[in-house]
């Protein structure tokens, strides 16, 4: 196991975050999340002394909308039913441009080169222990962090097998592994696992995935708020849902022949849950 | 911050316990113990193919109970309020040695030489890093943990100020350094902290922090809780209650001159805390 929830802002999002800032030239960078990366991009901001601005869903939780501002960024409330993601985006950056910015720049968590190479250093941190796994399992969501680790490998010439790891009601990365294209969710899956609502995986993450994934394992909500549990009575671990999704897969198939006889590293991507929430799942 | 939430069995005890086992020539070892220190006990026994029999308050929580058998040890549940601790012991030694039991120890969860030593190897760990504190935090219940510091600083020729910290219903070590002999509670205090829900100081435990400590700090049951919350939001750390009690120190004390221009290092004894307990302080 390698944990990312001790990482800075508590997931693997800030290796992104601070990888795309150091690679911008922009004064003010603008992203879209409910969590992670809002949080990551308003810390490596504030470290680099860029502006920030996070476009928030209403729905976000309140806690992550107060760390996004103690980071010194700002955090817009929108509702992402009244338009999608990418629409708000736009008219954001239009109402900053026609009020005279120009040196701003939308940032993708995970379709973004930068983003990628910043999350492939996961991999260059685990190079020591390189003996200890043959088999990586890592959670989908846009694929940001699944496609950093296999260019992590490969830079490292690391061979692994990897298997991405999705909830079973937001299974798009498993269908697209297995139709030989990129598809989508219809809206974004309502799973306990926040950091994998996505519609899709992103289009830089697709192209590295389609040949760097082994195959993508499912797992049921229940398995996936089992995990949760078992991290907390079995590790001491605050791990969120998503991050938990890999050790949901190596429960549910480490008897079959994907996993038999293989050294499998269950990577967990962060642990930022809200109280309500994890006290609801430890119940 | 060193947290030792990680630890084999999830808290410092193992490092007592196990330099106990290596220690000890019986074959089978016992104590008394609701909580951590059973646990630790029977996990080391069991590296070491030692018997172990754990005596626990009938009080004790099932997922603890459980955890000591999952080591292979007895855990046999007693009713400490009919009679004390020490009582239960003598009486439970002395039904093994009529049944022809001889090699047989019973091991005290603090007052023992072997456990102090095995707790300094904490210090062991913390050279490569001890320009970063001069002042040391530690909760204190039995005194093994600090006891076992402060040899350990002592063996490693570490120059550094060191505070035990207690709750403020549980005061016995503060009372105890303020009158210079050793003082007990009168029953054992309900403090939500109950990894120190001792009596007083070991023997051996007050021997060496009568001198070794430079003061004790007391904290209420609500900074203690309000800590544990701390460590849950920003730092995604599950700690248990009596874990956190030099956070707690740490916050109320931080303003004042005991640690202003001072830097401190909190030690987090442990994470192993009932879901049922965790899920109400995170409320």
């Amino acid at each position: 196991m390698v944990s990312e929830t001790f990482q800075h802002t508590g997931s693997f999002k800030f290796r992104a975050a601070m990888n795309t800032v150091l690679n911008s030239k922009a004064e003010h960078l603008v992203t879209i999340s409910s969590g992670n990366f809002g949080q990551a991009l308003a810390a490596a901001c504030e470290s680099e002394g860029r502006k920030c601005t996070v476009l928030m869903p209403a729905t976000s939780a309140r806690v992550k909308v107060e760390a996004v501002k103690s980071f010194g960024a700002r955090a817009e409330l929108v509702d992402v039913t009244l338009k999608t993601r990418n629409q708000w985006l736009e008219e954001f950056i239009a109402s900053r441009q026609a009020a005279g910015e120009n040196e701003i720049e939308v940032v993708s968590p995970f379709d973004d080169d930068r983003v990628i190479e910043g999350n492939s250093s996961l991999v260059d941190d685990l190079v020591p222990y390189s003996d200890r796994f043959d088999t990586v399992l890592i959670p989908v969501g846009g694929g940001g962090l699944a496609s950093g680790v296999v260019q992590g490998l490969q830079r490292n010439s690391l061979s692994c097998t990897v298997y991405g790891v999705e909830p079973s009601i937001a299974d798009d990365a498993a269908r697209s592994l297995k139709e030989g294209r990129l598809v989508a969710n219809e809206t974004e899956p309502l799973t306990i696992a926040d950091g994998v609502r996505t519609l899709s995986l992103g289009e830089r993450n697709w192209k590295i995935l389609k040949d760097g994934l082994n195959g993508v394992l499912t797992v049921e909500e229940k398995e996936i708020e089992e995990a949760v549990r078992l991290y907390y009575e079995l590790a001491n671990l605050k791990v969120e849902p998503s991050g938990a999704l890999s050790l949901a897969a190596l429960k549910k198939y480490r008897a079959t022949e994907l996993l038999a006889d293989r050294k499998p590293l269950v990577i967990v991507s962060g642990g930022n849950v809200d109280a309500a929430v994890y006290t609801e799942l430890l119940r």
